[in-house]
């Protein structure tokens, strides 16, 4: 695969590095885990919502095993991770900010390259969807908790608004880089509120959840 | 793929359907999920064991991205269960019927559709039962629980009775839509039958369990 | 793929045998599940590494899917551990060796593996690790527990150890038979010294695990 213009490679590296090292603290905080585990979980976390979308468009082996640069910013979001992990803690928003960052560019280009292999509308979103959070979720099922989408903030929200803005660009052909960055943003801005406001997605009617 | 018989057709989209409600209404009651949690899971189990199937066979991308049918009834049914999870608590038979029906199915599809790509005897029929057990035990992993499949009730055995009958037949040229709905058939009643009357497979000779 | 020479084969077949057994152990001691259940998770120890790696490389369908050797050993160690389940508990060091053997190999044979589908240094290390604790951690998130090879004893640190010796000595042109058995023997050797002391890998700097 060409790589995609400068400034969304860019981005799509920082996500990257951001989601090896946000997936490894997570794991350092919710179990006990010696240096492979962490380093695993932050790999899984950066490069595995990537591996599955691969698997399933047929892009065989996967970019990220071919692109070095994806492979070593994962390691060294893992490792850096494990170093300095109680420092980390205190730096919660600006890796917040991150991985809102790698987020939205992983649901924009995910979809994209969904698109690029033939598949339909609504598949190609669900594959951007799931770009972006499929390494998070795997971490969390492997360390034994329901994962972070299926339960609490917005999170796979904006990255569903991200990807169907992107697959609806290239359907009606206006998709460009200013567009795809858009897209991005505007993942970007919903997941940030979400944050800030710690705002959910709607539960179930009827169901009363006390805690 | 050219669409199977129409007859088995309807029953493969029925039992989509069946299993995106079901695995939606597993998860409402199992853990605490918004929407996209909910629609999530209710896809996974609709969808999962045909894709599996599908990228372990090379049939690429998975035949439920490429049909709209399966990807707007596995939808459909998870949001549904969303709605509706309320008032459909009080529908178990009905829904442990459609669910019946789904495992009935996809077992027998999809071991055929494992040796149509060329696998063995031994190999078609592990794909024919996780075609029928593979979305529900993601989505057991996923929130947390041991999956039903590994641990109650005739649950694997039926989706082993029915694959085995349909690579049987395949093998001695036999195979046609009569012994493709026997086969499922034969798999449904052992199924209800394991309902009705809450039948385990055998337990470990020695251990006691005693809850 | 040509078989490998005979006596990496026959320790490969073996790790398989062991892996089945060994996973399938875990399995009836670690929760109650009947005989689907056993089996299953026994089958999915030693066969599901390589799966993984070979979708990830594009050996579709699986190695062990069409050399019915490997399919039969695993399925006989989930059967053999399913009806010996209690005997078996006393012959813990056996079992360890003979799991010990299959990770050294398993690590050996997937690393060359993915060199040979034209991965890279990194990538092929990976996939050798993942050939090697793939099956056992997909059989561990499956019953509810955080994978062994994320938490303790060193497990994952000896399958580098081989991956990488693999993968230097294919780079460097002189891998041999007696490259491969060394590289495994020095896994095999670091997995026996880390059960006999209880060592671990190292955990990150300044928490503190009381349990």
């Amino acid at each position: 695969m060409a790589d995609p213009p400068p400034l969304l490679l860019a981005l799509d590296l920082t996500g990257t590095f951001a989601f090896g090292l946000n997936g490894a603290l997570t794991a350092v905080r919710a179990t006990h885990l010696d240096v492979v585990g962490v380093v695993t979980l932050g790999m899984m976390t950066a490069l595995g919502g990537g591996v599955i979308r691969d698997v399933l468009i047929g892009a065989i082996p996967p970019a990220t095993f071919v692109d070095w640069r994806y492979f070593s910013l994962a390691l060294a979001g893992g490792l850096i991770a494990f170093l300095l992990s109680r420092r980390l803690d205190r730096l919660e928003m600006p890796i917040t900010v991150l991985d809102a960052i790698g987020l939205s560019v992983f649901a924009v280009i995910g979809a994209a390259k969904a698109v690029d292999y033939g598949l339909g509308f609504g598949p190609a979103v669900l594959l951007g969807v799931v770009t972006a959070v499929g390494g998070g979720t795997i971490r969390d099922t492997m360390i034994g908790q329901v994962p972070t989408v299926l339960r609490s903030e917005l999170y796979a929200i904006p990255a569903l608004v991200a990807a169907v803005a992107t697959v609806a660009a290239i359907y009606l052909d206006v998709y460009s880089l200013p567009v795809a960055l858009a897209a991005a943003a505007a993942c970007f801005v919903i997941r940030m509120v979400g944050v800030r406001f710690q705002l959910n997605a709607p539960r179930p009617p009827g169901h009363r959840f006390d805690r």
